[in-house]
């Protein structure tokens, strides 16, 4: 069996750290697409790896993708389809399967129809899958229908994370308004009312999973502002007291079989004393709670993703969204193993 | 589509609940094999359910199985496979797929190899399934299985359970000792040092369903013995101070890929201030520990066993353990609705 061979796409905080996850699971990094800042450094020496991996980063998406024979790129870039759109479309054209932490991605159906069966189409056209992973994945819809399995009736469901802005990156911090004022922040959401959020294709995937319909959607964005000054130190900035540090978000969805499900995710930069959180609760018959702790989800969403690779490359062509995937587990060999399967 | 139809094969503890939760998920129940106390009455009663099923309980297995139409017969008998084997045979040779709560059933080949390969010889003839189900299925093996979807790498993985022994009949509350003398504990261990316990088929499982192999397995029972007269209330008995109120199961296997599995089983007459118990740790990179608490393990042995009906009508022929069905989910619509599937 041949090594599975990748292209890095986008080099940010989760970049970095599928770098040195995937070659330590035997891939082989034959490109890396990043920003300007970085360009002609070596991957190895940004991923923060004790050598080089001989891999220049280009910002020139259009030549890498052209220029390798590769079997999947790792697109780690924004959370909104929209955004997304080009750079997918792009990896597919040059027949590559595609792996994003693309929030939306996860399942865009609802959310961005037609740009989703654009892609879908193209994928199929070139024999290649697209995928969205990350968190979202197994610790949440696979293991929330695994809990739902010990159900014999449902009344609701509902799912609460929390997680740090500070481990993402810049553009996931802009996504969560990260230092604006509450007015730069009321004003955004005047002006986007159909914004994906995180949950809500978290939530729609898990309905899909367990065989039910959507009937209503309500969401709401909150904005949480900082009670004293916070150090990002990773994004090497302050947040003032009194501007934004984060947000709350709630989805709630109701369902055409009567389940109702609830999401409620707060990212934030956090004060010195915060955790991540991941928990589930079921009321019904009977009732079920289950948590995740000791938990790190930026670590556990790049993990996830590197160990999906071989489901994305073994799947069907099209796009394929996580409930229709093997469920996610453990990879003990390199990756390739886990090819034809 | 045709409603399923079931046998109960043991009206104990878990029969009577698991009667009631496939009433209420459409199952039609054509026969019920139960203890001579019960001969004659009528299902529902003996269930506790408001209404008579029209169903007598019978003591005559042959009679029962060969004079009902069904479509799968759910045995709750014994945790041994030498003792489940005759009752499961005849089921098999009267053309039933089986489900059962049997702990070593759930994944019976290391312990019990002959007795299995025999089943599955049968199973395969007739044309049906058998498959162990219960607590071990998706809040144990899926569920971890999940939980390591988001290691990169595993140092070694450990299970910890309690259940209450009061809650699961006479007959696991003899397998577990409860009310023995700690003299009488130590001679039955010595005389069958070979016993596969409750935790060795959830590890064997485990590890089959991530790839892994077994290199070598040790194991140990402990008496836990009463620091005061405990009132095991279901059971309808007082274990006295000083006699066996359960036992502590651990379970350590080691695998050729270097993970090493361990569980932490303890079942036994609870003190009034004593919980259901189910947590899992992942030493590797990154830590992870998963916690289901609010837990009730008998009435989830149940939700499983009777959400996985449909899967094991639906499975190939043979001894199918469930590593090798599709996760087990909730079911919203009636069990039948999901045949075919």
């Amino acid at each position: 069996m041949d090594k599975i061979k990748a292209i890095v796409y986008g080099v940010g905080a989760m970049g970095k750290i599928m770098t040195k996850l995937m070659i330590e699971k035997g891939v082989i990094i034959v490109g890396a697409i990043g920003h300007v800042s970085n360009v002609g450094r070596d991957l190895g020496e940004v991923a923060g790896l004790d050598y080089p991996l001989n891999v220049k980063i280009s910002d020139d998406a259009e030549a890498v993708l052209s220029g390798q024979k590769a079997d999947i790129a790792v697109v780690a870039l924004f959370t909104e389809m929209d955004k997304m759109y080009h750079h997918l479309a792009m990896c597919l054209k040059h027949r590559l399967n595609v792996i994003t932490t693309s929030e939306e991605a996860f399942y865009p159906w609802p959310t961005a129809p037609e740009l989703t069966a654009k892609l879908d189409k193209l994928a199929k056209r070139h024999g290649v899958t697209i995928t969205g992973s990350g968190f979202d994945d197994g610790l949440l819809v696979n293991m929330v229908s695994i809990l739902s399995g010990a159900s014999h009736h449902i009344e609701s469901l509902t799912l609460r994370e929390q997680f740090n802005a500070d481990d993402y990156g810049p553009v996931l911090a802009e996504y969560l308004h990260v230092g604006e004022s509450k007015e730069e922040f009321d004003h955004w959401f005047k002006t986007h009312p159909n914004e994906a959020g995180f949950t809500r294709p978290v939530l729609e995937c898990q309905i899909a999973d367990l065989g039910l319909n959507v009937k209503s959607v309500r969401q709401s964005f909150t904005p949480i502002l900082a009670g004293s000054d916070l150090e990002a130190r990773k994004l090497g900035r302050l947040v003032k007291q009194g501007l934004v540090s984060g947000m709350l978000e709630v989805m709630e969805i109701e369902t055409d079989q009567g389940v109702r499900f609830r999401a409620e995710m707060i990212g934030k930069v956090y004060s010195p004393d915060e955790v991540d959180l991941s928990e589930c609760y079921i009321e019904g018959t009977p009732n079920l709670h289950l948590v995740i702790d000791q938990l790190n989800i930026g670590i556990t969403t790049c993990t996830q993703m590197v160990n999906r690779i071989p489901d994305v490359v073994n799947a069907a062509p099209g796009f394929i969204t996580v409930e229709k995937l093997p469920k996610l587990k453990y990879r003990a060999y390199p990756l390739h193993f886990y090819l034809g399967q």
